[in-house]
Formats: C-alpha cells, structure tokens, sequence
C-alpha cells in the first residue's frame, strides 16, 4: 500500500482517555443524587434530555453539564437545590481542565510519522474552545501540520476537508476509536480506515454490526499496530 | 485600492443581530431574579463570574447559560430553586435557535461582491455548533467560499488563516462589528480593516480609544458603505 498524503488521527479516545472522564463525573453525580432516583433511572433519562438538547447543544462539556442540569430539575420537579446544581457545574469544570495523559505509543507513533514526513492532521468533533484546550494541555500541538475541530464527522464534512486540503479519497487515511465517525465515513468514501477500539465508547458512537458488512477498514490493538497500515 | 484577494465577514452584530438577543435574555432573567439582587449587582456579579470561567467556557450561549446558573447559584447561597434554573435554561436555549434577520444591504452586498468574483469568507469566532447553526439559519451559507469559526480572533488566528489561504495580509479584507476582534488585529497586520459599528457591543469587545491612535481602518456607516472600500 502506498503510504498516504494525508493521515488524519481522532483525539479523544484515539491519543488520550476522555470517556472515562465523563464516565467518572456522571457516576459520580449518580450517587450525589441518589435520593432523587436510581442511578439507571438517572442514566436513562439523561440520554434522552441529551438527545432531545443535541440539535442545541451539541456535544462536550457544557452539553453534558447543561443535560445532566436539566435531568435533575426534571426528576425532582423543580426541587433540587442550587447547591446540588453547583457540585454539577464542579464536576464539569473538571471535565474542561482535567490533565491529558497520553495513551500507550502516541509520542513514538507521531514521531515516526513526522520522521517520514507524511503530513499530520487532528481531526476531531467537539466542543471548539474544549477541543483546542485539550489539545494545548496534550503537547502534542507541535506534530500537527493541520487541526481541524468540526461539529460532526460524516462524508460530507470528510469530503470536504478532502476538497479543502486537495487530497483524494484514496490517498487520505484516518485513525481512531469511533466506528460512526472515524471507521465508516472514510471507508464509504474510500480512504483507509482504521479502527484502534478503546475500551470505553460512547453509546451514541456505536454502531450495529450488520452496517458494518462489506465495508473495508482495519482492526489494530494500538496505535503502534495502525502504523503497519500507514506507512 | 486593488480589490482584494479574500474578504472576510464577520457574522454577530455585522450580518445579523445577535448582541440584542442576548442582552434581552440578561434583561428577562434579572427581572425574573430581582428578589434576590437588583439587576446592577446581577450584571456587575454575572459578568466577574463569566470572566472567571471564560478559559474553560469561551463565548456563546451554552457559557451565558452556565454562567448566570452559576451566578445566581452563588448569589442566593445555593437557594435558587430548580425551577428558577429551568427558566434560566429556557431563555438560553432561545438564544440557540431564534430566528436569523439579516441587517440592511446584507445580501445586495454579498451578491455584488460574489457576482465580480472576489472570494469570500465567513470569519466568526465562537462556539462551533452555535455559529454553524446561525449560519445554516441566516440562509447566506452559499455565498461563502469559505467558513471559519475561531475561538479567538487575534492577530495570530489570522496569521495562521491568511497563510492557510495563501494571502498576503495587504490583499485581505476584514469587516466587522468589532474593533477588538474585526479592526484591530488585522490593521496590525496590514490588511484591509472596516468597522462598520452596531449599536450594541459587548462589554468584552469594547477598545479603549488609546489603543486605536494611529491604526489605520476605515468607517463605515452600513454594510452598503463598507462596499466601496472592497471594489
């Protein structure tokens, strides 16, 4: 396989934990709020304020304190008080600053990558302003030539940022964690996809294993086993 | 003046009201908490706390939200209720979809420029998912050649923007609302800096008049007026 003209990593759960950041603060406040109702009750109807907010809020941080606000106010009718609303706004404050901790051969894999030459990209979905904090706490700023934060990753953004950066499909890799947003969009168009699995994903990023049929893309353990495919 | 090579639009308080929005939104709220603070002490409180939180929150309504939470959270000792909070969550989700009513001249303007060809772009800072739903609901998204929403807009987002484009700083072209954001930056840059002013700015976008000795912008009165320094 020739190597490709553009390789393109996910950041959150592709270079450093962030899930468990948010799984972490939302057990967290489960159990602040456990004599309002059950931590599956909460974790339920939190989804679905989620999913009713998201053509509004988007996703990260402030949508995930402004949900979780609002899932409280609703099962409590109005109740809950402004200091359990706080201990909320707390624990995602710690969700906008908590420190990155690279995952296993990040540092080695873009070294080698910059070594060769192969222009860098940081392609992730998010929070701007969150985004562009996490990636400054990493260091890791400094192996990207490119970084483009956008608010979904499907073939038309993939597509576009192909049209932008004058690459062709086949010539564009991408690596992450996501089958949704990583694996599937960038195998349909025809680029190289491939999926470095993290073991905490997101519900709303996963994906049914009948579309996943037919569709090309490789499977690697870790981030040093993805560079086999990238170069 | 040779007609530039790229010119740039910011979006808030330049193609459509937005500042008002928001400045209605803080009014309705300090009506609705003024049993526990006037709105001076509010306003004066609400805007130390967004100071305070804008590393980790940045601009936008998903931060108003959060922040006048928080301040009312803090002004009450936690006694706010939760219902208090749901209105404060209702009149910022309103600052997430209302609708989008251009300024006067916008699209005469926009097609004059498009019709002799000169490539435009759409330069706004804030949160991703806020100003790209503005945009998809202001209708203009055709005319732009290019969109980019920036978490700050200083001189070195537009550094970073103008050598991604390939411009030289003289052939470019800003105009905007904002002289800390639009004016400023661009004028230290030596690109092409139009002002053209709306009735409400933001606190935090305000310049001292000091810092504007010497820099050299242009005035204009409307978007119709800014067009004879672009052609």
């Amino acid at each position: 396989m020739p190597t490709p003209q553009l390789i393109a990593f996910d950041a959150d759960d592709t270079l450093w934990p962030n899930q468990p950041h948010f799984d972490y603060a939302e057990a967290q406040l489960f159990t602040l709020l456990t004599h309002y109702a059950d931590a599956d009750t909460l974790g339920k109807r939190f989804y679905e304020v989620w999913r009713s907010n998201m053509h509004l809020f988007g996703y990260g941080a402030k949508s995930f304190m402004l949900t979780m606000i609002e899932t409280v106010i609703e099962l409590t009718n109005g109740t809950v008080t402004g200091t359990e609303i706080q201990q909320i706004l707390d624990h995602g404050k710690r969700l906008l600053n908590f420190p990155i901790e690279l995952l296993p051969h990040v540092e080695e894999v873009l070294e080698e990558l910059r070594h060769r030459g192969v222009p860098l990209m940081l392609l992730t979905k998010g929070d701007l302003f969150d985004q562009e904090s996490k990636l400054a706490r990493s260091g890791l700023g400094d192996y990207f030539d490119h970084v483009e934060i956008v608010s979904e990753k499907n073939e038309a953004t993939y597509r576009r940022i192909l049209t932008r950066y004058g690459v062709q499909p086949q010539d564009f890799a991408m690596v992450g964690n996501s089958l949704k947003s990583d694996v599937l969009p960038v195998a349909k168009l025809g680029g190289v996809a491939i999926h470095v699995p993290y073991h905490a994903t997101w519900i709303h990023e996963q994906v049914p294993a009948d579309q996943l049929a037919g569709i090309p893309f490789h499977h690697a353990e870790s981030l040093k086993e993805a560079l086999a495919y990238l170069i």
